[in-house]
């Protein structure tokens, strides 16, 4: 562990911990992307690989919303198919397309045939962004690392890309599942490797994305969903660890008590009042802003907020949206979000 | 009202109407597709609009899953979008896409100018093959009419395309909401006219589908999705409607209590226990079997349909699965989930 300049700003630590709070912590899923005229400027200079996989500018842009915002934590940039990447697949990306896996996992031989690999190694280029980013915050901001969520690996691992139903991946693990439970049990270890390595170098919470999750029957997810994340949240002790199960509402109740999460994240599908009762109000709630919302005009955003923050409470609650930020929302509305949150007065 | 042949098995109506059944009622959503090599025959010669515009084409198509596996309902084979097409408002389709409207919606003033069209006369293709189906069941099965939700009709209209986030309909409605009232009332009366239509030329019962419906947050169903649902289906009153609001768990408690809906649709994210206690076991519920869960072997989907009805119950309830049926499911697993439910004894 290396040495990290003082926390000046603790209120994300604070909440994930428990802590009294005289407001909730904000940030946002995605805050560093394309509504940003700056990360714009980057992204025509720069591929999508070139971003992710230099360590000075995926610092450099892990820290424009903090520069322009002043929001009380840093996700570094990167992107969670690094995974797939360290397990041997490649993926391609057209700018505005999303990112694919042109040779997706087809039989159960060549899932059988993916192994763990020196994670750390292979993905050093985030470990130096972590480390540059965090000296470069000078403990404005807490610094949060991240990974996808097995089951959500597996889907971009099966399906080569975002789908409609994912019925591909299903089918894979309804008619394979011992090769879809090696390749779980592979990503969850990898995964594992990986953020303790973003923790070693400078990460100060993780949060897990399982983005497809919402796709899974309630006992589909306790099947291919729940034990991997229940496993990456018991082995990772050294920090917080965020659960974003997105779409799985029925899941909030064992999540907040058969993990050791330290918070959950929920869309906004989800009512405050529903997901404190689900969690019987013993866990850090992060969300749920409708991310469609920050098209209103900024004064009906900072209402927006100051009720959704009335509803969850201040302690134990982190401010963001329900999923990442929209590529064409304006900026002032973006620090609209941020503002109503450190304007919030009990 | 026409003299339609005499109904040899009511299951499906007397499930509507909360009668007592021997057996639940069963049939698929989109049962009349792809995983049908007859239905890929008539999609080899004749195009999209062929089949849906030809009475006796879509007849016909309707009739290939009574045919070959004898469930209890027959669902007109049409789709959503007829509506768009009858105010006014192109659909292209390439096989295998999924439908299109080239010049979707994208300002108040064209909203505005949308009007109520004569439906019954822009789509008597429709009222005409329900007839025809009508009197070809010969009371085998009932037959069923359906017509996309207002919510989600302006999602298409609006976006032009299905949509990850559907952000653009969503900014319409946030911005322009007098424009967006106008076009869900027009989209709501034209639907009215339509169903009534369709009641009068033989639908025995109606199915509106939502099916972006779980897109919204809880507050926005409340505002862009309830009401109209709510208007449907008080002004439905010649027949059973049935209610399937895709992803919108949070709602089957106001579905089933504050409007005149005969029964709800679950996907397969809800499982049987909360879809009772949330409409608290007073109205017939239609679903949930996840359709990727087709491609198990036979003896598990048998088991499977099993269990599930033993969770639902036998009484008001209706066998189906949670959305349409997959175009790469074996023909003999459809059979499979029928015969389960065909053969079931309590």
């Amino acid at each position: 562990m290396q040495d990290f300049p003082e926390m000046q700003n603790n209120l994300l630590l604070k909440a994930l911990r428990g802590e009294s709070v005289d407001r909730p912590p904000v940030w946002m899923m995605r805050q560093a992307g394309r509504y940003l005229p700056e990360y714009m400027e980057l992204r025509r200079k720069y591929s999508f690989f070139e971003r992710v996989e230099t360590p000075e500018l995926a610092a450099e842009i892990t820290m424009q919303p903090i520069e322009r915002f002043g929001p009380d934590a840093a996700i570094i940039f990167s992107d969670i198919l690094v995974i797939p990447q360290a397990l041997g697949l490649e993926v391609t990306l057209n700018e505005g397309e999303g990112p694919r896996l042109p040779n997706p996992i087809r039989t159960a031989q060549d899932a059988l045939a993916i192994r763990v690999p020196d994670v750390a190694d292979r993905l050093h280029y985030v470990m130096e962004a972590l480390t540059i980013t965090r000296k470069r915050l000078d403990g404005r901001a807490a610094l949060i690392g991240f990974a996808g969520a097995p089951w959500t690996i597996l889907c971009y691992m099966i399906e080569g890309r975002g789908s409609k139903d994912f019925a591909r991946v299903k089918q894979f693990c309804y008619t394979q599942p011992e090769a879809a439970s090696h390749l779980l049990e592979v990503i969850t270890q990898t995964t594992i490797a990986y953020l303790k390595a973003q923790i070693n170098a400078g990460a100060q919470a993780v949060q897990v994305f399982d983005s497809w999750a919402g796709l899974l029957g309630p006992e589909d997810f306790s099947e291919w969903a729940f034990p991997y994340l229940n496993t990456i949240s018991q082995a990772i002790t050294e920090v917080p660890v965020i659960l974003y199960p997105k779409g799985s509402w029925y899941a909030l109740e064992r999540l907040s008590f058969k993990t050791n999460a330290a918070a959950i994240g929920v869309d906004w599908t989800v009512t405050p009042e529903y997901a404190r009762s689900a969690t019987r109000n013993e866990i850090t709630l992060q969300g749920n802003f409708d991310p469609s919302k920050l098209m209103l005009p900024p004064d009906q955003i900072k209402a927006g907020v100051t009720r959704m923050i009335k509803r969850f409470g201040v302690q134990r609650y982190i401010v963001n949206l329900g999923h990442g930020i929209l590529p064409n929302i304006p900026v002032h509305h973006a620090g609209a979000f941020i503002d109503a949150v450190k304007e919030y007065r009990a």
